[in-house]
């Protein structure tokens, strides 16, 4: 999985920092992109990239908020306009489906692919497929906002291919056959079993993903050993009573729970348009002195989780 | 009245041409910005300028295709968060309104300052005030696509300083007194009348703002003797079929409409995609053959009326 930041800023676009929008790669995975959140100028971020509108399979809203979801209609026009033919699917609280179908609606945009919507509004699944699933959990916002738990599911070892040769089995497509069956009938009758030839299977790797939120010690539970946290802080660490009055998170608050979730990285967004480039040195020396493996993201900055 | 592009593109946005957005200034005729048209990410561009987005105090919608309006929720959103109180109207065709209140109500966005619309179908006066009218007119293409005609009114006559003072009236605020008031009397009774000491009424400026059109030869008669026309070229004139097929105009065909329209000067605006940057220059030229006072917009292009 590839995270790239598209916006990093908080409430308003700045020169510097964009609103909203995180795009996950999953192309190796699963041969799609995942967006979550969608501030406005989300698509004209994107022409400063290679990745393409028309790869672009599922969006995934934290929150209804404006910095959240103005890029929404603009996207989804243009991924029609550049030629993307498949299905679409949008999952976000309940209010998504009203604001897209009203958007399209009155500016009478006519998708040329099918449009999905699967609206929450509690804790739980909100997406699963063969390769991952995704779980929501309500966070502590003046909006109901929620986090994102991305679980890559456990991966199919590699297959024994020596053990494979000494049963005389020689590479070509019977070994993709053997390793995508329980159980593969050879030529003479033979019967393989599929356990007999693969070794130890692979974890998936986990990212969570944050709505806007005020820090929440139990949140720790639902983020418990991520490969990635992607969390909000919005003001420096002696602003909390600020965070605190409009429903945000500080610098040390994301890194506090970061190490109760005993996450492997944090990247801290959603920056507020009061600090300034330089200050980011500050805001992430904040951070690290609790938890020393968190960066600032800033727009087109790319993270791999490996 | 200076006008200011803040996208020229037409359809989706492109590095180098966002979608549509043109910025009037009058705020030194009544102290007010005035917006024609809001694409997605108006408000980024607005960053790159000195337009301030609380000084914005009208905003005219040609018609509702996305790359139209899908800059408001934003925009207003903006300009309350950036400290806007006074009354903010919308002039558009019907159902701007209900995509307008959609957004703010989903995204649960309270503006911090009242929000009016005028919605209209039909040709007529849309908005007139102390200095300016403005009439609407339907123009061709496949949703309801309105062009604007905003004419300043008349001005009064400079005051006629050295017949004031020829009366012993020495300069002070009894100048205005005179200039604002149909009569004036003086301390010592005497009864001076506006009309005999103010020059001759200063003729308003007129400007012609077109949304999506087909060619259509009648109109010239709705923008007849503009100090100004903007006009759409989402084409060559070699592609006449296809805009007309997709409801725009030509390069050539928009010239036509400004030479039998006697405007003093044509400014080409929305323009495809498909022609770069080095493509203005013949773009330029077809339109000049017919109109030789004719310039292509760009974004953060400037045009000042005289």
């Amino acid at each position: 999985m590839e995270i790239t930041f598209l916006g990093t800023g908080a409430g308003i676009p700045s020169k510097e920092r964009n609103v909203t929008a995180i795009m996950v790669n999953v192309v190796q995975e699963a041969n799609q992109l995942w967006l979550f959140d969608c501030g406005e100028a989300t698509q004209h971020q994107l022409l400063h990239t290679s990745l393409k509108p028309r790869k672009l399979n599922k969006i995934f809203i934290t929150h209804l908020h404006g910095d959240h979801i103005f890029g929404l209609p603009g996207l989804l026009s243009s991924r029609s306009f550049l030629g993307g033919n498949d299905v679409l699917t949008v999952y976000g609280p309940t209010g998504i489906k009203q604001f897209i179908e009203t958007s399209l609606q009155v500016s009478e945009t006519h998708l040329s692919y099918p449009i999905e919507f699967v609206e929450f509004d509690e804790n739980g699944i909100v997406c699963e497929d063969q390769s991952f699933i995704v779980h929501a959990q309500l966070l502590d916002h003046n909006i109901k906002s929620f986090g994102f738990r991305i679980t890559e599911k456990e991966k199919l070892g590699e297959l024994k291919v020596d053990k494979l040769k000494e049963f005389g089995i020689q590479p070509g497509p019977i070994y993709r056959q053997i390793k995508e069956n329980d159980e593969t009938k050879l030529e003479d009758g033979t019967i393989l079993y599929r356990k007999d030839f693969l070794g130890e299977p692979k974890q998936g790797k986990t990212i969570s993903i944050f709505g806007d939120t005020r820090y929440v010690p139990q949140n720790a539970a639902f983020i418990q050993h991520s490969d990635l946290l992607i969390h909000e802080a919005t003001f420096a660490c002696e602003k909390e009573s600020l965070a605190n009055e409009y429903y945000h998170s500080t610098t040390t608050q994301a890194a506090t729970l970061a190490k109760a979730g005993n996450v492997k990285k944090l990247l801290l967004t959603h920056i507020s348009s009061r600090y300034q480039q330089e200050d980011s040195v500050q805001l992430l020396k904040e951070a690290q002195r609790i938890f020393p493996n968190t960066s600032i993201a800033h727009d087109f900055y790319t993270y791999r989780v490996t």
